[in-house]
């Protein structure tokens, strides 16, 4: 009871002013940093998953960041026939991990939606109950044209629209999706017109593409007088070749410079680290010159202690680098 | 005659101790800066050639470059069908300029030969005759497949390891043909065996993909067991946006960002020398850490004034960023 009040005098006194994650979004701040994780497997029993909670949620304390993002795992073998890195193991709702086990977290929580998952009834309750003092909401389309869909991306934005529309609800930018077919950035703003408040990336290696995606989608919103939403950069650690396959796997596209710096790397974590650090210099550098409101998502891909710990450790240097208070 | 003189000691004076290109290329050093003109045009009559060559030299004496290269410009319409923003207009032979205009130039010559252009025969009399002394070239084969040449590159080479072995000979790095084909490395390790010692890039705007061309390059030395060759980087700034649409139909890959912040510049000729002085810094840092030879080669694709004093600037600035005394 008594370490209870404690944590929670110290995150407020941390968080000391600050306007919450929708105000951030809403008023398309720069500077919003949060922390992405999975949730637990499907088969953890419910106290397993009370425990992941609660080291989650204590290895986060520290950090001061604005929210937490939970991702929609969704089975992707369809979009990539070869072999997965890492198995595809079914994981909890990510609605049910919030509602049921994150009370004690005491900031909002980017709960991610795979729309296509999920029947439309079963999106509209949820969206009629969601607490949006508490939780946000990305919503994701089908990871290829070819899989079956309960519910659509437009439908889906059409129902929060109808039921919800009091609850911040962002999109995702794909930067190899750019590097393919150069219009990212339109459906960005086309995302943006349906609803989508910020946008949050996939795992960024290529700076380099990502900062002609961000300028592209700068210039189209002066084109069309609109003013851009916030995107949130998503920085992940690579401690391993085993995890850059899986990064690889997940579409991630890596520059052959990068790569063959992390294959031939003695240490790839403290490569990739450095490079990470770069990224975020660098993608903070040329937002802030075009006046494009910018933040960051960290996460491990991984789900080896030695990559979330550092994670951990990056998302506070990056935090230092958005130059806000330790 | 008193001018002379007091030019030639101060040449004399600031590369005190420092070994000429051929030595310092051949020894595949770091450091090496050049700077690329284009020879006057045909119809000038030599006085005008004269008076050209003059200013050039005045232009670049206090410079401290290790050597000139002269360009041999090809009709390459058949490469690209789009109007070409400058008109084309031949270009007297770069050899030509070297022996007959350039006695006052007391450095290296880095003389291009298209060697399509040139009959095997008139090849081999200028190979037998070039002075080694103030003399390297560099060969360039055609701008494409479908263009019917005098001499083919490996013949070309086979003809210098002939007739004039001694005679110090390099290759082009192409980023554009690394990010279409993703072979140009090869191609470079190929040429080296053909007995190329140095290379020098097409102009870089694309930093990013040629960091992985020489990545890539490096490490497939390391697999073959060959000494990785100097490769030297070509800048040139780009003061309107005629100059970016020439850059564009040379075949420049220019990423959206930068392409962006040109247009958009108030001022593009101090934006695309600010970008110069970053891709010099970051090539720089990153060839220094991967262990591969490099330098710099500054010219200005544009003949306007403030192009080219940009372009002399620019030369001072990365000669003191390779570390070299002003």
């Amino acid at each position: 009871m008594f370490e209870e009040t404690v944590t929670s005098l110290a995150a407020a006194d941390t968080t000391a002013g600050r306007p919450p994650l929708q105000t951030l979004l809403s008023d398309a701040h720069s500077g919003v940093l949060l922390f992405g994780i999975t949730p637990p497997r499907q088969s953890a029993s419910p106290d397993e998953v009370r425990q992941i909670a609660a080291v989650t949620i204590a290895r986060l304390a520290p950090l001061d960041v604005d929210g937490l993002v939970l991702y929609d795992i969704d089975d992707e073998s369809d979009r990539n026939l070869d072999e997965r890195p890492f198995p595809y193991l079914p994981t909890m709702d990510p609605a049910v991990f919030q509602a049921d086990y994150l009370a004690g977290w005491d900031r909002p929580v980017v709960v991610y939606r795979c729309v296509g998952k999920y029947p439309e009834a079963d999106l509209r309750s949820w969206l009629s109950e969601a607490d949006t003092h508490t939780v946000l909401s990305v919503f994701v389309g089908a990871s290829s044209n070819q899989k079956a869909v309960h519910t659509g991306l437009p439908k889906a934005h059409a129902l929060r629209q109808e039921v919800r529309p009091d609850l911040l609800v962002g999109g995702v930018a794909i930067t190899e999706r750019y590097v393919r077919s150069r219009d990212e950035h339109l459906r960005i703003v086309a995302k943006q017109v349906q609803g989508c408040a910020f946008f949050i990336s996939q795992v960024i290696y290529d700076v380099d593409a990502t900062k002609s995606l961000v300028s592209d989608y700068f210039y189209a919103c002066l084109e069309q007088e609109v003013a851009p939403r916030p995107i949130l950069f998503t920085l992940s650690v690579c401690g391993s070749l085993k995890t850059l396959a899986f990064l690889k796997w997940l579409g991630v596209g890596i520059p052959r410079w990068l790569e063959n710096a992390l294959r031939y790397a003695p240490d790839p974590l403290a490569e990739s680290y450095d490079h990470c650090v770069v990224a975020a210099r660098e993608l903070s550098a040329f937002c802030r010159r075009l006046g494009m409101p910018f933040g960051f998502n960290v996460e491990s891909v991984s789900i080896r202690k030695v990559e979330i710990e550092a994670s951990v450790a990056l998302a506070a240097q990056v935090h230092a680098l958005l130059g806000r208070p330790p």
